[in-house]
């Protein structure tokens, strides 16, 4: 075999990060000529092998590493591996990485606990496990139920030589020992990766994949080539992934990490590659794009690609077109378990991703409805085929358009006399309001009661002076409060965890009322420093809600206080305002 | 000139979205013979070229369309955008678009601010004013002061039907009436955009460019093409852009969204194809992708890749290159600014981008270190490059290695005998507490001085029942505390904003030590409803910090006094741990 372009004889390589870049691109230079016509295949790239993308899950592996997530100590970290997996299980993603069921005690339990209800469930998800080049810890993965072996080692000689002072044909050995042993013990599915493959010299990565191919007999071999430290562009992904198909024929998964932000359209772009050569890949992805450092590819994106691009959908485990639809819901699921929250503005997936925020879009919008479209001229495809929705907000940009579409929005029809006619008045005081701060939803509809109605919406007023909240001693935090409802005073006691959770629950007590639900509520700090404002956001659920409110100030448990008391005077309006339009 | 496709004869143009799907495909099929060699290209762009990429930055002007975004109470609209643009003036930015001045007295008074800051700072900004084809428009961002007029329409059947009920080249002579009026007023530099261009007919666009120049007379006159609603695919961008430069020599602007995830990156594919023409376009950017949605291409990516991949480094307003090492600070000026946090694992910018926390990559990083380099063989390039960071932490998947990196992280040599025997031990501790939830740096140093030192360090001792706080009436809230600092009873009392400010206060006083500052201090929730668990993170700084804490509990008040006093006692634990490994 042939050793690319250093010569150690005995000494160590040169590995700064002049010596290891010109050694990458030497390595691209080698596969380059496999990169032609790649913007051909990529404008029309032959969809009924794209159709076949497979998506291999490793969320509960690589997503595993990320930093600070799974950290919830009310969810052990085991607990939300398993959570994860069976949803996407359940969800239909054909292969999933459990983990390193060799690794640790915990990493067995858990793989073997997601193999029990892989069979319960009467799923054929292929479960997967990683695997250094040590038999012992590749026994463990078969002995815990695992279907798959992913054997790894290293590729480049950076990663070689610093990991293991050796160069990397000396590692081969190792590789492919393991994977005859892998297959010796009964593995039917076998995995290979030489870690950073887009620094390794392509004519190795080709030499170890047919050695292993060999080594795993009959066993369905693949190999993976994984970017592990997000080197590679789009055009040396397309290249060695054409390469390596027309080198070897195996079939191929790949796995990028997105340090330069394009690991889910490598991904992509090594899918069309492939599909040009009539193979389909397995793309090695994760929810929400978690993963060490800036994390693996993103499954959002990668299915968002080959919907908006092409109209593709990845097939389940059924063989059954993946239901898109629920990718909202599942990575919020997975943020949720993580800890780690998903932009509002990520693509497909982002809660404000499809919001019209300024006039001229909001009016694009409204029109676009108007002339019988889904969706409107402002989106490059319906946000709901990722379950998500498309919405109009007011703000400091907005036209009057924002305000009419925000009333529909919440069930208020706008062609009733007297809210017509307030139209532009309730736009402009918004407008001019929101030149200095967020209008909450909950403000907004207080604010077009007012206006409407000629009247506050006042049916629950607080004084914060009412308000009496002890903390200390052994007690848990209690409060006791004074409120006004329609007119009425009532009293009410509590206590509770925290300051905010005893007052809320004073205030309930005091309100009685059985049809209020209390749906969430968030604090955050928006600035430092212990008398930092926070803004609370508080959603409020009854018949007519939910309904979001926000307030802003030094003091966590008096804007709480006022949210509240904000949130529920807006479904009251709400409720007054939907009737009126509907006279 | 040719209308394409749609033949509408006074009726309506048919929108549905598989027309505009079907649209954009064949007003792609007009340019894809541009697309020939694009992976050559890409592969190895004309780098002479293409560090004359310039930055246009719109922050100020499409960043501000950003839900939610720049809506502190505290820090008024327009005083956001000034301190945006001017930081960005100040770094080097050499356009920045302002805003609409036309569209409102506020935009027209911020307009005036930056461009009288950019006078008396001496810069050579270009400030740019958006205006629609509204002579009136034009005048006033004259008026205030613009150096460059942004003039634009729709380019695409769907959005001028729409939006204005009419075709595309039905609105071309407002265009360029427009462009003659902004000329005979004294812009002598004028750029125009057609909405929508990736789906609007390539020679429409070319049309208008061409008269639109002729029209700009002797004025420096640029053609921007916007993908407004982010449809476009990098090989779409990559024609479009060589199709206009070969059809029309006009200078190029780009303006991409990021419904995809692709916005920066077929920003610089547009930048790579106009070099191989001898052209360097003008890359409309946004500081951490701010923008309408899914936002604008963001700066940090396209600089990423720039660098990362061929190595350049955009030039600033006076030919240099740019302060590369200046985006992580600035990044984060804007993202307070604007209230919208940069993601913990954004490529190039994000906090714990650089992270690494499984055993194998802390060895790498080690290892690499130890042979000399700057950098670890897990990263693709030095993270130092943008101001960030690269380090190690500890955690579940940890090994050794991370546990004796962060040691060093933290000032700590762990070659003296009494630390050293005790690495095994505190790695193990601190990978079996890192199983259930996340270790704070206070807490990985009090273990390891327990561990090292044989004892706790409990320098501060706070009990819960003896903290009293009370909330209500007319008072803000009053806290009273008793601690035990090295083993002396200590008493203090303050008021506060809310009950956390009031009893940090209390205690800062009982310790009363001059040297000890406060630096932050965070709170989010971790789940719903109002008992929700939170998670306080604080930094205290003084001599030897800061150190960063975080506890979890229901009870915000009692975790940010637990928080602190941990971070206090750790405070002393490194001190004196520091002391003994330089002995």
């Amino acid at each position: 075999m042939v050793i690319f372009m250093i010569q150690t004889n005995g000494k160590a390589p040169s590995i700064g990060s002049r010596e290891i870049f010109k050694m990458r691109q030497a390595n691209l230079d080698k596969v380059a000529a496999h990169a032609n016509g790649m913007a051909r295949v990529m404008m029309n790239p032959r969809r009924e092998w794209l159709k076949h993308f497979m998506i291999f899950d490793t969320t509960g592996r690589d997503g595993m590493q990320t930093y600070k997530a799974f950290a919830n100590p009310n969810v052990p970290r085991t607990e939300s591996k398993k959570r994860v997996i069976t949803e996407l299980a359940g969800w239909g993603v054909p292969a999933i990485e459990v983990g390193y069921p060799g690794a640790s005690t915990a990493e067995n339990q858990v793989a073997r606990a997601i193999v029990e209800f892989r069979n319960k469930a009467g799923l054929e998800t292929v479960l997967v496990g990683l695997s250094m080049t040590i038999p012992e810890h590749v026994k463990i993965a078969k002995e815990v139920g695992m279907d798959e072996i992913h054997i790894f080692s290293s590729g480049s000689v950076p990663h070689a030589w610093v990991k293991f002072g050796k160069m990397p044909h000396e590692l081969t050995g190792d590789v492919v020992e393991t994977v005859k042993f892998a297959r010796s013990i009964g593995f039917e599915k076998i995995l290979v990766s030489l870690e950073d493959a887009f620094s390794a010299d392509p004519d190795h990565l080709v030499e170890v994949a047919l050695r292993c191919a060999d080594a795993a007999k009959d066993a369905e071999f693949r190999y993976n080539i994984p970017d592990t430290i997000g080197v590679a562009t789009p055009e040396h992904a397309f290249a060695l992934t054409s390469f390596m198909i027309d080198k070897t024929g195996i079939p191929l998964d790949v796995h990028f990490h997105n340090d330069s932000g394009l690991a889910a359209h490598h991904t992509v772009v090594a899918a069309c590659a492939a599909a040009e050569k009539g193979q389909a890949i397995r793309g090695q992805t994760t929810i929400n794009g978690l993963g060490e450092r800036t994390g693996n590819a993103a499954l959002h994106l990668v299915l968002k690609e080959l919907h908006q691009f092409w109209r593709v959908v990845p097939k389940d485990v059924k063989g059954k077109t993946l239901e898109l639809n629920r990718l909202f819901e599942i990575s919020r699921f997975v943020a949720n378990l993580a800890g780690i929250p998903i932009p509002a503005n990520a693509p497909a997936i982002g809660e404000d991703s499809s919001v019209h925020n300024s006039g001229p879009h909001a009016n694009g919008y409204m029109k676009s409805l108007e002339m019988g479209r889904k969706s409107s001229i402002y989106v490059p495809e319906n946000p709901r085929t990722y379950g998500n929705k498309e919405r109009v907000e007011t703000g400091p940009l907005a036209g009057k358009s924002n305000t009419i579409v925000k009333m529909k929005q919440f069930g208020i029809d706008v062609k009733h006399p007297k809210i017509k006619s307030r139209m532009d008045e309730i736009a402009e005081n918004d407008k001019s309001i929101s030149a200095s701060r967020h209008v909450s939803d909950a403000e907004f509809i207080l604010n077009a009661f007012e206006i409407i109605m000629g009247k506050q919406c006042g049916v629950l007023k607080i004084d914060e002076r009412d308000i009496e909240i002890i903390m200390g001693g052994n007690w848990p935090p209690r409060a006791r409060v004074k409120i006004e409802i329609n007119g009425e005073e009532k009293f009410g006691e509590a206590m509770g965890n925290g300051p905010v959770n005893a007052v809320i629950s004073a205030i309930t007590n005091a309100i009685g009322q059985e049809s209020l639900k209390f749906a969430n509520y968030d604090n955050h700090s928006l600035g430092t420093g212990s008398d930092a404002t926070a803004e609370v956001e508080l959603v409020l659920e009854n018949g007519c809600g939910p309904i979001r409110t926000s307030c802003i100030g030094p003091n966590t448990t008096i804007i709480a206080i006022e949210a509240y008391a904000q949130a529920f005077n807006a479904l009251e309006a709400l409720k007054q305002l939907r009737a009126l339009s509907r006279e």
